[in-house]
């Protein structure tokens, strides 16, 4: 029998083989219900069961994983979610029936609001609901153990399971749904698990190992002898391709004739930097600073975001960072500061349109950068900048702060205020921005917009082509406006992280990019090999 | 007592003054309930007598209004609209709460499902919940008589009371909710009713009269002396503007040294043709096709879309026709064709990207639009591209059309197949391009994505602005490659129908415009007064 490759949607890179685990999807209730007031005293017992071992599991984790798990712990603590529930209760359901139906509700609610950042935390309202279930079922509320180097397979995987699997041993994770901007995604993506979402519905009946090949967003089920040798060969040449980028990586970023491009890397979480050696980068390029808004404890105070942004800059020590004030908004909403449900939220209330709207709170951000400020080498930079007043309004906000600062005598500098250029509008007649620090080109929002293709829909995506000539030659002309206006220009999009379209962007005169840490190694490599003209 | 001014948005022009005639809502039920089967037949029978009221006024009604009736007819026929109203009177509820409930929540799912057009249905809904309520209620399905030249304010205004209202005596509609893309909208517009919508609470109790003003989108209670005597100023000064501006109409377009600029009309509806004398314009520079396939019958058929077309072709004689093929998608979604709940529907698929998706339906109409080529001067264009790719699969699917009817012996042409251009990408590397027949920039939409800033968000609506440079010097770019590649460039969007733009679109080298029929006589005054440098 042939193998049966499935292709879905890449959610984290690499590769695996590995044996096939099912997740079995829960089964219905099998305990004897008992009166409303037993059934409510159950469905209480088994929500303080489940959060403690969700507590129990946190103290194990870190980073992004306890983040997690801190946002279950916070959910379940919520007496709203379980009230539904308690409602039905009274009515004369059983408190599994009544907790399943609840949470399956609210999991709809999250799934078809037609908003991506719920969507992708249905997984862990689910991830909740099995748990209480569980512990409702008997009293207490475990995961399946899935064995070292496993495969998994299902609809959907919650956080939770995935916090409790050794990867250290391999495995991969392919999904008939998910999300790759999902929690478990992110996770994925942290750990080097290599994840497939989207397969659609998955024939695993009978098969017994697949390989996951988490680029190219393939499942390949009971792998024949051709399929194996082209993993191992595949696996060979990802590893063999990881030395040879690691060394390059320790390289400065020069193009064939010796000239040289600044390589700098984008970090969306202060995390990310632990495993990364200062000397690979020419600085970073890009802080996304929306890690910040997404805890659930609520939008950052001052304090909180100095810290993160002072932690930052010390490791990159005399390297430029440049931060991006927040980018809440499109598909990154931030409940208290985001507007719900815009009709098209990537042409919508995002960036510095948003924090302009919400002066109170972007003052704490601006307070907290320039505090930061004096302990490293800070830039500050503004996204979606549509019109030059928005440049006008956010530096008398930033110079406010600044002087607000002086006044209460605590350290601070003031630092540069850049734009990114990611709105079309803006990209065509950049001299009209002179205001701006400097210009960071936001090539997948740029992208886009000028193909009026947005990211996150399939079936538009071939048209969503950094490759189209018109990004080029936007590139070009902002590269052309700063030098006639003496203002740096890079690029921190994918684009720049892509051998593909580098030779483009060297040919419109681009001489820095910033690019995911991995990808350093993988961009010097191939600038090497072109010339200032963007020839091969 | 001061006169009250508040602030909405402009639905349909004009100005008006007149007694204040408030809506009331609907009170509760007043009817005794019956056993469920007794109240099931009584909404059964008052559905019955809603529908045969409906269908009385139809027999009165024309064009769009008629349209409307239908589908409400056709609402009501449905049987799945009536079905959780039965279940709940199985359950024990009282036909009208039951009716009233079931209706309630269909009118917030299409109010608040994030959908533009189904929001601007919702209204439909109502008129249909509150018809049937009244025949529950007193066995006849009657509307509110309202006085001839009144100021109706409500929350939002039913289709059928609007059709019941006699409006040759004047009047105006001002709303605390509504849309300016619902049905009443669009028939205020079509029958010069000033109207006003999103005012928010209104405050109109102990008011007596009213003035609307549907061009700046105000409603002024209680207007003082003051008020009124600005009020019939700008009465005399709209009338005496109509009488110049229709004057100025039927002059060529020419700017100030004399030298031609092409002048054609928008057209929605083939209804709009019959008050126009052909004679004012060089033709119609943009038919949206989606008129027809908004029907309550669904998708129109090959002969249909035919006699639309070649209604209009024989309208215009000698002069150009260009025929937009349809356009569904983003905020036009059409039943059975667009793809429901994208997360950025602007962004999405739309336009030829849903045409090129759905071949069977795009080939019928290109088979329509070949067969009318003969009875004028038809030209063809496809809107949103974005690739090359798009105009050359267009072409062959047209071509595959033209073959079809050669061989069935039908009467056809093969029309000029040219582009919007719309979408950023093109307008900044138009010479791509070459493949179309001609170039009609979309104003609006190139607006809206040159901004990333959409048109229906009000709270990004200053950025999403026609008057940003970039947009002027996108249209100059492709006028440019329209000189090189020997390409006609016409605009067709708002832009070109504003004389505030015109001087900015006429300095970019712009000689066609397209404009709303009614705006022909302004924009000819307006260019007879600029220069061919754009200065005045």
């Amino acid at each position: 029998m042939p193998a049966i490759e499935l292709t879905g949607r890449a959610a984290a890179p690499g590769l695996a083989l590995g044996a096939l685990y099912r997740l079995a999807e829960r089964a219905g209730p099998r305990r004897v219900a008992g009166t409303p007031e037993e059934e409510a005293a159950a469905l209480t017992t088994a929500i303080a069961s489940a959060s403690a071992a969700l507590i129990a599991i946190m103290a194990e984790a870190e980073g992004e994983g306890a983040d997690i798990l801190e946002f279950q712990v916070a959910m379940l603590a919520d007496d709203e979610l379980a009230a539904p529930a308690l409602a039905a209760i009274g009515a004369g359901i059983d408190a599994a029936s009544a907790w399943r139906a609840a949470l399956d509700e609210a999991i709809a609610g999250y799934r078809d609001g037609g908003d991506a950042y719920f969507a992708a935390r249905a997984s862990d309202l689910e991830d909740i609901r099995d748990r209480v279930l569980a512990a409702l079922d008997d009293g207490e509320a475990g995961e399946p153990i899935v064995p070292p180097g496993a495969i998994l397979v299902g609809r959907d995987v919650t956080p939770s399971l995935f916090l409790s699997v050794d990867w250290k041993a391999g495995g991969a994770i392919a999904l008939s749904e998910g999300s790759p901007s999902s929690h478990v995604a992110m996770l994925a993506r942290a750990r080097g698990v290599p994840m497939v979402v989207g397969l659609g519905s998955l024939p695993t009946s009978g098969a017994a190992e697949a390989i996951v090949d988490g680029d190219g967003g393939r499942l390949i089920l009971d792998p024949d002898a051709r399929a194996k040798s082209a993993f191992a060969r595949g696996a060979a040449g990802a590893a063999d391709r990881a030395v040879v980028e690691a060394e390059a990586a320790r390289l400065p970023g020069r193009l064939a004739d010796g000239s040289p491009v600044r390589v700098l890397i984008n970090v969306a979480e202060p995390e990310e930097l632990d495993a990364i050696d200062p000397a690979i980068c020419d600085g970073i390029g890009l802080v996304r600073t929306e890690f910040l808004f997404h805890s659930p404890g609520g939008l950052p105070d001052e304090e909180t975001q100095f810290r993160a942004y002072r932690r930052m800059l010390e490791w990159a020590g005399e390297r430029p960072v440049t931060i991006r004030t927040v980018d809440a908004g499109g598909d990154k909403p931030v409940p208290g500061l985001t507007i719900d449900g815009e009709s098209n939220p990537f042409l919508g209330t995002r960036g510095v349109r948003l924090s302009l709207l919400r002066p109170e709170i972007f003052r704490i951000q601006l307070r907290a950068l320039a505090r930061a400020a004096p302990h490293g080498n800070l830039k500050v930079m503004l996204p979606m900048v549509t019109v030059p007043g928005e440049i006008e309004a956010a530096t008398r906000l930033l110079d406010a702060a600044v002087a607000e600062l002086a006044a209460e005598g605590i350290s601070h500098m003031r630092p540069p205020l850049g734009i990114m250029v990611e709105v079309p509008a803006v990209a065509v007649v950049p001299d009209l921005y002179a205001d701006a620090a400097f210009f960071s080109i936001g090539s997948n929002d740029l992208t886009q917009y000028a193909t009026a293709a947005a990211r996150d829909i399939a079936a538009v995506a071939p048209l969503c082509d950094a490759g189209h000539p018109a990004v080029a030659a936007l590139v070009a002309n902002v590269v052309r406006a700063g030098e006639r206006l003496g203002r740096e220009v890079s690029l921190c999009g994918d684009m720049g992280g892509d051998p593909r379209h580098l030779p483009a962007l060297v040919a419109a005169g681009l001489r820095a990019v910033s690019v995911a840490p991995r990808l350093v190694g993988r961009v010097k490599q191939a600038l090497a090999a072109i010339g200032p003209d963007g020839a091969a």
